[in-house]
């Protein structure tokens, strides 16, 4: 049998496959959804006692109401920002983003030796410059692309890779406040000799050497941030984790020595533990790729393999988007997901009167070429309501899990809301927050 | 169409698409093999830059005859533990190993809720359990099983759990000389205030706590290894990486505080960077859980998904062996590649007369049920020759690259040599070392 008939062949019959595939999951699904439904109603109150770092230590928060699973007594829990939203695009997309791994596949330690970053795959870094060019919302040229078990990885490599080995003191590392919750806990969780956390940036005043992390948009509150800190000469890191065009107007291409981004708040895939930073110092970069080396000797290849192949179609979504394969790009899907979230949660604040939400000046956006609000992956909601000093147990008390202010750096008036939970689950909290009157 | 037949249908299509897929992947090796042969010989010079972190600080290691990528003038670099030797095994098994990923699977970042190591597989933790009692070479009663991104996280992740966080002073870890290269680079990576290096467990006398990693069989020289500080009250942490059959006798099942395993060893599945601790203390799994959170957010589940199907295999091949299915056990295959390549290095090192092995006297091994050698994945050479010091250098200068006796805290007249890449490579270093003449 020639090649050219067998792949023929092979591509009838895997295209069979996986219709018969897609056919059986969604057989299986149907069969057992009401098994799944109460296997993830436990599961949502045992997550808070893991995820989300802050509530590991506040055992408060696994008040006896979390015990009950059932019907409406279920608990809401957004404390995290698990992307699990986007099962939903990818469910029907499950034939165009499948991936076959043989046993022997991935053996070995490498990548690419001839890559700075030796343990990248190829396909990944090629589908990193696309996905780039395509969304225009980073440079990649003159870049080294440096690929990472998740942005948090990338994030304590940068810090390793920034900061100064041979000074006897370590670097301060700030952040303007409400800041990323993790940031302090990741910069001083082993009380590293080469850098420390040294909180808000919009009150750093000391006359040393800095590194600041500027995340744009903002976690927790959305917001397009720059350097905060008042004065030139430190070193930044851009965390850009949300700066694609389903959360943001795409404003300019990010040009800065070091950005960060993942596909956990991109595509959706936070399983996958993949992140990648751009990088324009080939020592900084050289440093990083160092130390993961050290922390974990690379980073999951079956992983990247599917990341790239997660990009591709979301690529393709955008080149073909109005032909017969995608009617709509990823991101037109994704935004108009938003939209409606967040029309429906400003509704929900303004029926209850008792709170309030940032207001988002409208933008251009180059990649959809017109003038759009920002609806941010994390809902920043403050409580108005005078004799409620503390919103997170507030809301607790409604059955509805977030993260308190004071773990970003501010007042406890203020909670994060993740905005990327399953549909069920978002509206459940949405039907909640109305009920809820002074 | 019903179910049973859908699935009926589903099997005869799948089976005949593997056996398809397996066909194309030969085709297009034998097609392509020229080209790749090319590829990797350059390939192995750029290695030598990259993972083997001892390399990274000797510049000197880059010799201009590393250049030269063809023929008989191609390095053999044996610097780093690559386990591509296993391809040889696995290659075959494809169809049994092979998993399909659809896009939409494991966008969250939780697998199971229910277990304190929320990022963790089922499938995965069954198969440790079940591939612990196949081999008998560790107690999984009483234990919890924490899944890290290789044992590398999980090591740093053990420190991080055993380290008292109260303490003005970062606790001692040792390890008796020789000792894994990258242990002094990773305990001091970022300079942490809770622990520090200090050196050769043989000679460490400090009346303080510490911690001592223990290796068995030892990485680099393939001993069984107990505790050496002469003294009772040590933290200890066991790296078992290399305690399976093919390399070791199974002599007894581990029953630590806290043992670490990992794939790139038992399986040769280097590339998924999946690994696993055992750990009897809920209050330490806990702490290196919350470790393995501000360090990546939890670890692939699509790695942990194949690293499930390849241990459930070789658990298969050892109950089934014999049989059609599988001739041989995994362990069979490999104990038989090991002794033939120990034999092959000691007759080549007889021949040479200008180096030394170490001898390990035989052991009853309960898995094979008989008394057996010990092979182990590296060979841990003395150079005898009176004018050669640097043991490194000189193989180097008979193309043939080793990792120098100083990173494992010993003398420079010692070398450690991979034993686990594939067949190619190694029968040129055999070639290489009997030509070595005094």
């Amino acid at each position: 049998m020639g090649l050219v008939s067998l792949r023929n062949f092979f591509v009838l019959s895997l295209a069979l496959n996986v219709s018969l595939i897609l056919r059986a999951i969604n057989q299986n699904e149907k069969l057992h959804s009401g098994a799944l439904m109460a296997v993830e109603k436990g599961a949502k109150v045992a997550q808070m006692t893991f995820l989300s770092f802050p509530s590991l230590s506040s055992p408060s928060a696994a008040a006896p109401e979390t015990q009950t699973p059932l019907g409406r007594e279920r608990v809401v829990n957004l404390d995290h920002g698990d992307p699990t939203m986007y099962e939903q695009y990818w469910k029907p997309m499950g034939d165009k983003t499948t991936i076959v791994i043989p046993g022997w596949q991935s053996m070995s330690y490498f990548s690419d030796v001839t890559n700075l970053c030796w343990f990248m795959e190829p396909e990944f870094a090629k589908q990193i410059v696309r996905i780039h060019k395509v969304v225009g919302n980073a440079v990649t040229e003159g870049r080294h692309i440096v690929v990472g078990t998740g942005s948090s990885q990338l994030l304590l490599a940068a810090l390793y890779a920034l900061s100064p080995q041979d000074s006897s003191n370590p670097i301060s590392v700030v952040s303007a406040a409400p800041y990323y919750s993790s940031y302090p806990l990741m910069t001083d969780c082993v009380k590293s000799g080469i850098h420390k956390w040294a909180g808000d940036a919009k009150i750093f005043d000391k006359d040393e050497p800095y590194i600041e992390l500027v995340t744009s948009p903002n976690n927790p509150d959305g917001f397009v941030r720059h350097p905060m800190v008042n004065r030139t000469g430190g070193i930044l890191v851009h965390d850009l984790a949300y700066y694609w065009p389903q959360y943001t107007p795409i404003s300019t291409p990010a040009d800065n020595d070091l950005s960060l981004f993942t596909v956990s708040k991109s595509t959706g895939h936070a399983g996958l533990r993949i992140g990648w930073a751009l990088v324009k110092d080939v020592e900084v970069a050289k440093r990083m790729i160092k130390f993961i080396e050290l922390n974990t000797i690379g980073v999951s290849k079956d992983s990247q393999l599917r990341a790239a192949k997660v990009l591709e179609v979301v690529s393709d979504s955008c080149e073909q988007a109005g032909g017969s394969e995608y009617t709509e790009s990823f991101f037109h899907f994704s935004h108009t997901v938003m939209t409606e979230r967040w029309r429906l949660l400003r509704e929900a604040v303004k029926r209850s009167g008792l709170f309030s939400l940032p207001n988002f000046s409208p933008a251009h956006c180059n990649f959809f070429d017109n003038n759009l609000g920002t609806q941010p992956a994390f809902a920043w909601l403050k409580c108005d309501k005078d004799n409620v000093e503390d919103c997170e147990s507030f809301l607790r008390g409604h059955k509805i899990l977030t993260r308190g202010g004071k773990h970003f750096g501010v007042g406890s008036k203020y909670v994060r809301i993740s905005m990327l939970d399953r549909e069920q689950t978002y509206n459940l909290f949405i039907e909640r927050l109305s009920q809820i009157r002074s």
